[in-house]
């Protein structure tokens, strides 16, 4: 194993990237604007120009260096093909082979910014130790990410790990991002978590910490939750119910070693973790009752740190 | 790759053993009793004498045979222990290790024989083609076998696959084997479409043909219902329409590329295919509407061809 890795990963408005030594050390972090431009065409050039200049100050050798991984945010094939990436302006991009020639021959892999993250997390974040793990990420979205026996699980058409778009309300009339009727999205995301609190609010009649606050947000709700207010109580209690018992499905399919919860809403750290957590041990097949819970701990970075693992195997 | 090699499907009354060009050809099969008494302690020499006379009877020599794969009913951790197994018998037993000091130090592997059918459905059958998968084994239980990337998801605790224990209804009132409530098998198995059936015959005035043929069981439903018959059909939808969200809510997490449902109740054929795709279709998120669904074609064989394709690895 060389020294030294890269992990890239691209957002639609900034690039993160970050030198570390293959043990799982991260060095250096810095960013780059995302130049969407021109269907994107300057991204990899402008990521590769950067790097260079980071391995010339750094004065580290191409020998030297194991590989670069690549996340990004859509869906990437096995073969490293991107098919389409809206937010970038890319088509049928051979990211891996195109930074390949950019960066002189050094290896690079490609994946989902979604499944390098949990990757990240698996390698030395909450999920250290094991190689089959479940990352639910609560953020706008409900994103996931799949690791089966080290690997991560991209789906045949790149929807491997959507648990975002499971069904858990064949009731409901309002509809999903999607098109759809009753995701899971529509209930645990951070946006899911504001509409929940709306509606309590206009139901209940006593007052709540919540309605002082102004603006209802997931954070808000946690935030009164933990102070013991009833309202953000009954708020918390059906969004970790409907996660709870959704993670419990999703137990039987996968029967991971844990599960990782992360994204923006993870904020709220324990609390949160024991209200869905309770749920799924109510709820949860008795061959699974063993399957641990744990929050993210790289925030941000994961997606850097999965990168880099992407180009270990 | 050698020429030869044995699958050999462990049941709790029968042992299947098939010998196998390694091609994918069956060459011959046969079946031997499992002599479950003595804690299971004879069936593992009584499989490698059997074995060891088919290579005498058709002189095949030791070098010639790639391996020896084996199916059984329960669950098998990565390492080849068996940590319980209760129609066998066993407790604790690596049985990988055992059989290869049998047979003379030819290469073991074995796997639990719901996850070795769908390797052999992947390998021979209806998901020929394909390197990810999940079968649905609709039987007395709902069973089912994931591949991934050609190999199969055994879960951490031997639960990968388990799901007949999907909650798909939160308000049944009666308990499933497991001890929950409202399990997938306590619909989509055979035991369970002949509850539907027999709740739909007690509510309706309409005579069916159902009510002419005595026993209410899955068989007759598929039976009557392609000649036809409306209660029939209004059974046949009530199934197919929970199997069927079922598998839409399954796609957005594994996304394979194919659906291949067996087991006996899959002897219906067609029209429980076309059924069970419809509510599929109408359920499925958009980026998983091109999975398929296909029939299993080995029947009984599925596990001893998935058991041969287990040794090739």
């Amino acid at each position: 194993m060389k020294k030294y890795g890269f992990g890239v990963d691209i957002g639609g408005t900034t690039c993160k990237l970050g030198l570390f030594e293959t043990t799982g050390t991260l060095l250096e972090k810095w960013e780059i604007p995302t130049d969407t431009s021109n269907e994107g065409k300057n991204i990899l050039s402008d990521i590769a120009k950067s790097l260079k200049e980071k391995m010339e100050e750094q004065i580290i050798q191409e020998e030297d260096i194991e590989g670069i991984g690549i996340g990004l945010p859509g869906p990437v094939r096995r073969d490293g093909v991107v098919p389409t990436c809206v937010n970038l302006g890319w088509k049928n991009r051979n990211v891996g082979k195109e930074m390949e020639a950019l960066m002189d021959g050094i290896k690079v892999k490609a994946a989902n910014d979604a499944n390098v993250a949990a990757l990240g997390e698996m390698w030395q974040g909450g999920g250290r130790g094991c190689k089959n793990m479940v990352m639910v990420t609560l953020g706008t979205g409900v994103g996931c990410g799949i690791i089966i026996d080290g690997e991560i699980v991209p789906g045949s058409n790149g929807a491997g790990g959507e648990i975002g778009h499971i069904t858990v309300n064949p009731h409901e009339t309002i509809p999903c991002n999607c098109g759809r009727k009753g995701c899971l999205e529509q209930y645990a995301s951070a946006t899911g978590i504001a509409r929940i609190a709306r509606e309590h609010l206009a139901q209940k009649h006593e007052s709540s910490l919540l309605e002082e606050i102004g603006e209802v947000s997931a954070k808000a709700v946690f935030d009164v939750y933990k102070d013991g207010d009833e309202t953000a109580e009954s708020i918390v209690e059906e969004f970790a119910s409907i996660l709870g018992n959704a993670l419990s499905n999703l137990a039987c399919v996968l029967d991971p070693e844990v599960f990782v919860i992360g994204g923006g809403v993870s904020k709220a750290g324990k609390p949160l973790l024991d209200a869905v957590e309770k749920y799924y041990r109510q709820a949860a097949f008795s061959s699974c009752d063993s399957i641990r819970f744990a929050l993210a701990s790289l925030g941000n970075d994961a997606g850097m740190y999965g990168c880099v693992r992407l180009i270990l195997e």
